[in-house]
């Protein structure tokens, strides 16, 4: 990662410029980092997309936006053409452009935006915790994708900084969550942000969910960890006719427990990104105070530290890691 | 296989006494008769539960049937108390009590099953066809719970009777079906049944599937092969948020492309046995000529020669084989 000085472009037309507060380094960009990505990503790339920022600039024949607007960016590119698209499926188009990995992203002082990207902040969230709506928006839009409801019970397989959100996210629906972690610092920090865990290699799981849910088995299980064992043990944990809901990326094929997904007819989903209501559903939550940004953001660097953030997060040192790029 | 005389018991309260017609043998048989299913069956028993016959006696206490009347069994017993059934999933009840596998089935003459498991049969269907009602309502409830709507488009992977009938029920709901099958044998038969088939050892199935669905992948894709290349390759035939129906029993876990769940979205939903509505749709196709029961039935058999039954299914000679249990 290196830090240039490089001339803003001017907005096009139906562009916004935006200056960007604080950007969120997550999962997906740490796979760019080490060239997982690069089939998608070539170099030189700026990325980044959980951001925060306020609206400096218009482009031509933008309506509706402000200088001075605080916004954050839904990075999706729809085609509105392809057969997902027009089944209304656009945030899994089948040429989805994500921003910010398909084309550049927010980790720049001034980045231009289309207009149609941009998401309102209220006043009530900070810029710093705003650069978590879009990490929220992924675990609204698994939860909602669940169909998890009130009083359900539900078990999160992996404490990692999405694992914890769909937890908060779960309970504030009203369910009861359970968080399975093998690591006893995210064990630890889910623990501090409210969460009940449980450990897999000291707990008999299956036991442990079969007596709190009276036999039953859980009416939601989310895949969270990318670990094969998990994938393998999670349709143990679930009710007849339970949901398994699958948001870890698991680049290999992962062995299922087909048999027991059809003696309890279970449904197994796939979740991918979000939709525009889990972006204001986000916004909301974050809003009310329902997700506890001051404990989940634990370390923020300026842009100048780029770099090293990427090893801070590697080394586990950090559960969610902004770069403040305003002050750089 | 043994054929014993015996003297034939009473019914008891709240039981029929049902002389039996025809009985199908399954796969499900086959893997009792090779000892798989050892655990849930012990020897001696009477297996058996794809049956049409007649009421001949009425035990204590039950009404609404007469001597005389056509019927067939829906073989499920279940508790009523366990967390499915109290759910509403009575059958897939976790203590479920599987007739002609748990307790005594179909094969003899004389057969007393509880009142309530008994199906009334209209006159139009024959008692040799009405045998196929249980696989029917098998079939009825795979496409049921896949949600396929008319004009949608579905993959049957694998042309054995279930998955000719899945397919036979699709298509009587509206939606364009095609049958992938390896074996040239049960190709030519699930075509004789007016069915397209496909052969995924010379067809690129995938390219196949999205030139037929004009890019977006099958709406639905049912797995009833068993074979863990067809679940590998399933996820690649659905379209982005596209269902797949897993029918078949996968004693080992499988190898499945979570990614591809994830990337578009797929459900992947788990189905098992029936309830009584796929049984009365059963009986509502069968009396309309829906299924093609002629061709499907290709080998009736005495019930003295129901030891070479088995192995005349298993040298795959026959695609529905019914032992005549009446006439012995």
């Amino acid at each position: 990662m290196a830090v240039e000085e490089r001339e803003p472009a001017e907005p096009g037309p139906g562009e916004v410029r935006v200056a960007v507060a604080y950007v969120g380094i997550c999962g997906t960009d740490l796979h760019v980092f080490h060239g997982d990505m690069d089939g998608r990503v070539s170099k030189p790339a700026t990325i980044g997309h959980e951001m925060s920022g306020t609206v400096v600039a218009l482009g031509a024949g933008v309506e509706g936006w402000s200088v001075g607007d605080a916004v954050t960016v839904m990075p999706l590119a729809w085609d509105g053409t392809c057969p997902a698209c027009r089944a209304g499926n656009e945030h899994i188009c089948q040429n989805l452009d994500f921003i910010g990995i398909d084309s550049p992203g927010a980790l720049q002082e001034f980045w231009n935006v289309p207009a149609w990207t941009l998401v309102r902040l209220p006043s009530e969230i900070p810029l710093r915790d705003a650069a978590l709506v879009e990490p929220v928006a992924v675990a609204v839009h698994d939860v909602r994708r669940s169909e998890l409801a009130a009083g359900d019970k539900a078990v999160v397989i992996g404490a990692g900084p999405i694992g914890v959100l769909i937890a908060t996210v779960a309970a504030a629906s009203g369910a009861e969550v359970v968080v399975a972690e093998i690591d006893p610092t995210r064990r630890a920090a889910a623990e501090e942000m409210g969460l009940t865990t449980l450990d897999p290699s000291s707990v008999d799981q299956v036991a442990w969910v079969a007596e709190w849910t009276d036999g039953a088995g859980a009416d939601v299980v989310f895949e969270v960890s990318g670990s094969a064992a998990a994938v393998l043990g999670a349709t143990s944990l679930a009710r007849v006719r339970g949901t398994l809901v699958v948001v870890a990326i698991h680049p290999q094929p992962r062995p299922v427990d087909l048999h027991r997904v059809f003696w309890r007819e279970l449904r197994l989903l796939g979740a991918r990104v979000y939709q525009r209501h889990d972006f204001e559903r986000a916004i909301e939550l974050l809003a009310e105070g329902a997700i506890p940004a001051e404990k989940l953001i634990t370390r923020i660097v300026p842009l100048t530290e780029v770099q090293s953030a990427f090893g801070v997060l590697e080394a586990g040192q950090a559960m969610k890691l902004l770069v403040e790029v305003s002050a750089s």
